[in-house]
C-alpha cells in the first residue's frame, strides 16, 4: 500500500529534518536555501504562485539516489530539473511547492560514436556544450537545436517532448537508452541498456519486453540522469528554403501541398510556418510609438507594418538534405509543390548566404525585401536548420517590454510575460487553418497579438506554437494571459487539438479520460508508493476506476 | 496487495466454473473444448509441454472486457493471440498453461484514411485482408508486409516487435493510439486518443504525459483491440535492388558500406542480406541425395550447390523509393556505396521485371544465374519490398521435411521444425560478421545449417534472424534444436546482442537486470493485481528489489 500522502506529516518539520541529511549527503555548499536563489527560482515568465523551499545540486548519479533516498525517508518531494530552461512552460518552477533537485552538475559528454552517430549525455549538458564538443572534434554530425536557448540542457528539452529543424528534429523521438533513478532510489536502464554487456543500447530503443522509455517523458516517475541522443551525419549538400505568402487564406494550401512531400521522405526535417505577427516579434519589440501605445498590435496596423518590412502574412522555413543530386530533386519537388501557393520561395545555400550577407547593407536585393531585417531573422533560423544553437529568439520573450533586450536575455528575471499554448493537429489544412483561426479570434480578444506558428513534426502531424507574449509590469496582464491560455488550451481541446505539452500552472488542463488516469496513478502509486518524485507533474486529479479498487481490494 | 497466484486455489475446479459463465456470454459455440482443437493449438514448430485448456472467441470488444472480467473472478489466465501465426517463436502456444483468448473474430478495418495515409484495425484483420482492402478501394497508399504468411495478424506482429521491408518496415514504431483492455477489464486508448474528441489519436504517437504504447508491446499488461496502422503513399517510381557477395568476408564491407546510406535518407527502407543457407532454404528443400542423407549439409557441398545455383555467400535485397529522379540517384549512391564489395548488383523496376519473367524460360539472361530459380525467390520478394503479403517464405519451414510442400503449409500441424533467434547489433561491418560467425559456428556444431540473415532495421542497428530449421518428425531434433537455440541466444546476449524477440519457451533467456525486473513487476502487479493476462510472457522471474520492498512496506 502506498504510504501516507505529504500532507498528513508535518512538512516543514520534515524538510528541516531532510536538509541536515542532505546537507551532509552533498556538502553544504550544494544545498542552496539563500532567499534570494530561492525566490529567483520560483520565477517564470507568467503568474505562478509555487515556492522553492531548497535548492539541491548533487555531482553525480550516486548523489542523485541519495537525495532521492533521503526525499523518502523524510517524505520530502523532489523536483527534478535539468538546466531549468524550461521557457514559456514554467522554467524551473515545480508543479508545486517542493525542492528543486537541480541535475546542472550532471553535465559530462560520456559516450561519443562518430561512426554510429550519437552520444550519450547527462542532463546537465547543454545544446552549446555539445555543439562545441562536436566542432573540437572535427566530428562530421550535426546535432538538432531549439531555438529555445544554447544554455537549455538536451535532456531537459527531450523529456518535454520538445523539437527542432533537422532530419533530427523529434528529439524524444531520437533518443534512447535512459538511465534512471527511480523514485525509490535505485538505478535502472531502458532499452537494450537492461541487457548486461549489451552492445546495442544507444543504437535501437526498443528492448525486449515491454518498453518503458515513454514513462519517463513528461512524467514523475523518474530522475533520467543519462541518455543517449541521435546524431545526424552532416549532409553533402544542404539548402534552405523560406516562403512567404501574403495572404491569410493560403495557409491551408500550403499545408495540404507540403504534407505529400513529407510522407514521401522529400521534406525529412521539422518545417516551421510562422504568421506576421511571430515573424515581427522576432524582428523588434512592439510598435508603442506607431501604436501610440494601443495594445493589442490590431491586424490594420499590422498589416501596414507587414507591407513595410516584406514580411508575409504566412513565412515558412525548411531544411534540404542530401547529396547536391538529392537536393536539386528535394527544391524541384518543394518548388513544384508551392508553385501558386505561395508569393516568394528561395532556396539558400551557404554560398548564397554569404553573398546576402555582403549585399544585405548596400542595396537591398530584392525589392520590398528588408533584407537587412530579414537577414537578422533569417540568420538563426538558417542555423538552426542546420543544428546550430541560437540565442536570437530568447529576445522575442522581450516583445511587449518597454526596455531595450539586454546583452543577456533572461526572461524569468526581467519579468517578461511569455505563455506557449502548444496544440497537435493533423497535417491537413483546414486542421490547420481551425487552429490558427481559433487562435487568432481568442488571443486578440484577450488584448494579445496572436503570434502563431506551426511545426510539421511528422509526416502526418503538426504542432501549432501560440505565444502569448506580454508584460509582466503590467498589471492584469499576468491574470489576463493565464486566463487567455486556459481558454485557449481549453477551447483547442474541446476542438479536438489537444495539448503536447503544458505548463507548470496548467497541469489540470490535461484532460485524459479518467481510465487512463486511473492507470497512470496506478502506475505512479508502483513506482513512487511515497509520492516523493514531482507530485502534480502531468499529472491532474480524477475519479478513482477499476483498476485502483480491484488493486485496492475494494472490488 | 496482489491477490494470490494462480497456483494457490483450486485451478481445475476454477476454470470449469468460468467455463460456463464464458459460454453464457459468448455463447456455447464461441467457447472450444474438443480435445482436438485444443491439441492443434497446443502444436507449435519446436517443443513445448504448456497446454491450451479451452479457446475463447470473443466478437467484439465489450466481450473481450467480459472475458477478462470473468477471468478475475476465478483467477484463470488468459492468453491473448490475434490470429496466432506466430511462426517460428510459438505460433498459438501460450508461455504457461492457460486459455486461449483468441481475437479473431475482432476483424474490421474501423477507419481509412487516404490523406493522413493510415488506417485503424483490429487484431484480427490479416496482412491479406488490408491488401485487398486497399486494392479494392483503388487506394494509392501501401501497406507493409512480413514475409510470414498473408493470414498473420497485423496487430499481432506489430506487438511482437515484428518487420517487413518497405520505409514502414518498422511496425510497433509505426502503429499508435492502442485501444487496450486492461487486465482489469478496464479500456484506454493510448496517446492523443485519451482526449475526448481528440482529432490527433491516429496522427501523432506522443500524447501528452507519459507514453504508455510501449507498455504493450511483448508484454502481458493488456489485451490490444485496436490500433492506427501508417501506411505509406505509393511512390512514383519503385525499383529493388538485389546483390550477391561470392566471399564470407565480404560482409563486413557491406555493411559498412550501406551504414552510411541509412544514416543520410538514401535508403529508408528495411534491407535483408541473406547467407547462401537462407536462400538455398527459400529455393528448395534439403538435398537429401546430394548429401545421402547426411545432415547437416556441410560448407563444402553448400558451396558447391552456391556455385551451381548462382547464389551468393551473401545475397542483399532492398528497395528504393521516391520520384523517378530521387530513385536515380539513391541508385548512384548504392552502385557507389557497393562498388568493389559485392560481385553482383542488379536494379529491378516494374518493366525489367516483366521482361525478365518473359525470357526466364528460353534463355538465362545472364550467365552463371539460374534465372528460374532466381525468379522464384525474387518474386516474393520484390513484392514485399512494395508491401505485397506473400506465401512463398512458408515454404521454407519445409526445409528438413522428406515429404513436399503441401499446397496449404501448417507448419504446426506439419510437424515442421522452426526456431528463430533474433539478436539485436550494431550497424557496423565487425558487428555483423561476429553475429554470423557466433551462429555459423553453434548452428554446425548441433547438426543445422547456419541460415542466417541480416535485417537493417534502423539506422544504427540490424536484427539477425538465424533459423534453426529441422524436422520434428525426426528422433532427438527437438531436444537438440532446443538446445541450439538456447545455446545461440546465451552467447549472442553475453556477446553484446540481445534478442529482440523470444519464443514462448524461452522466456527465461529475458536476462535484463533486476532492477529492470523489479520495477516491471511493479507495473505489472499494479495494472494486473490478479495476474490474469499472460503471465509468463516476456516475464521470466528474479530478485526482489527496492522498488517492490519499498512498496511491500518491507523498507
Amino acid at each position: 500500500m502506498p504510504l501516507a500522502p505529504l500532507g498528513s506529516i508535518n512538512r516543514e518539520a520534515g524538510i528541516e529534518a531532510a536538509l541536515r541529511v542532505w546537507k551532509a549527503a552533498l556538502g553544504e555548499a550544494h544545498v542552496l536555501c539563500e532567499p534570494l536563489a530561492l525566490a529567483a527560482a520560483s520565477a517564470t515568465t507568467f503568474e505562478t504562485s509555487q515556492r522553492v523551499l531548497t535548492i539541491l545540486r548533487p555531482a553525480d548519479r550516486g548523489e542523485v539516489q541519495e537525495c532521492v533516498r533521503i526525499a523518502n525517508r523524510f517524505r520530502v518531494p523532489l523536483y527534478p530539473i535539468s538546466t531549468g530552461r524550461n521557457w514559456g512552460y514554467g522554467s524551473r518552477v515545480p508543479a508545486n511547492d517542493g525542492v528543486l533537485l537541480d541535475l546542472g552538475r550532471l553535465d559530462r559528454i560520456l559516450h561519443y560514436d562518430e561512426r554510429l552517430a550519437y552520444v550519450t549525455v547527462e542532463p546537465g549538458v547543454t545544446q552549446r556544450q555539445l555543439h562545441e564538443f562536436l566542432l573540437a572534434r572535427g566530428s562530421k554530425l550535426w546535432m538538432d537545436a531549439t531555438g529555445a536557448s544554447p544554455d537549455c540542457s538536451i535532456i531537459g528539452n527531450t523529456l518535454e517532448r520538445g523539437f527542432g529543424h533537422t532530419p533530427m528534429g523529434d528529439h524524444a523521438g531520437s533518443a534512447c537508452n535512459m538511465e534512471v533513478v527511480l523514485p525509490t532510489g535505485e538505478v535502472i536502464e531502458t532499452g537494450f541498456g537492461s541487457f548486461a554487456s549489451s552492445r546495442v543500447g544507444a543504437v535501437g530503443r526498443a528492448g525486449a519486453g515491454p518498453s518503458i522509455d515513454g514513462l519517463f517523458v513528461q512524467s514523475n516517475l523518474g530522475v533520467v540522469t543519462r541518455m543517449s541522443v541521435w546524431l545526424m551525419p552532416a549532409p553533402e549538400h544542404f539548402e534552405a528554403f523560406f516562403f512567404v505568402a501574403r495572404r491569410t487564406d493560403q495557409l491551408g494550401g500550403i499545408v495540404e501541398a507540403l504534407r505529400p512531400l513529407r510522407l514521401d521522405g522529400t521534406l525529412r526535417s521539422v518545417m516551421h510556418i510562422g504568421n506576421d505577427y511571430k515573424v515581427l516579434a522576432g524582428l523588434q519589440q512592439f510598435p508603442w510609438e506607431e501604436t501610440g501605445g494601443r495594445t493589442p498590435l490590431d491586424r490594420e496596423t499590422m498589416g501596414r507594418i507587414r507591407g513595410r518590412l516584406g514580411i508575409g502574412f504566412w513565412n515558412g522555413s525548411g531544411g534540404l538534405y542530401g547529396s547536391r543530386a538529392q537536393v536539386r530533386e528535394a527544391r524541384r519537388r518543394v518548388r513544384r509543390a508551392l508553385r501558386g501557393k505561395v508569393d516568394r520561395l528561395q532556396f539558400v545555400d551557404d554560398r548564397m548566404f554569404q553573398l546576402l550577407r555582403r549585399f544585405a547593407g548596400p542595396a537591398g536585393w530584392i525589392t520590398g525585401w528588408d533584407i537587412k531585417r530579414t537577414l537578422a531573422v533569417l540568420k538563426p533560423v538558417y542555423g538552426l536548420l542546420r543544428g546550430v544553437p541560437t540565442t536570437a529568439p530568447m529576445a522575442s520573450a522581450y516583445w511587449r517590454k518597454r526596455t531595450p533586450v539586454p546583452a543577456q536575455p533572461d526572461p524569468d528575471r526581467d519579468r517578461c510575460g511569455l505563455l506557449w499554448c502548444s496544440p497537435v493537429l493533423p497535417l491537413t489544412g483546414p486542421d490547420a487553418v481551425r487552429v490558427t483561426s481559433i487562435a487568432e479570434q481568442i488571443l486578440l480578444e484577450h488584448g494579445f497579438e496572436p503570434q502563431t506558428s506551426l511545426s510539421l513534426a511528422t509526416d502526418r502531424s503538426a504542432i501549432g506554437v501560440i505565444t502569448i507574449g506580454y508584460d509582466r509590469d503590467t498589471p492584469g496582464d499576468d491574470a489576463r494571459a493565464l486566463a487567455c491560455y486556459r481558454r485557449l488550451t481549453a477551447d483547442l481541446t474541446s476542438s479536438g487539438y489537444p495539448p503536447y505539452r503544458l505548463n507548470v500552472a496548467s497541469m489540470d488542463l490535461l484532460a485524459r479520460d479518467g481510465a487512463v488516469e486511473a492507470a497512470l496513478r496506478a502506475l505512479r502509486n508502483a513506482l513512487d508508493p511515497n509520492g516523493v518524485i514531482a507530485p502534480g507533474r502531468y499529472q491532474p486529479t480524477g475519479p478513482l476506476a477499476q483498476t485502483e479498487r480491484l488493486r485496492s481490494g475494494v472490488a
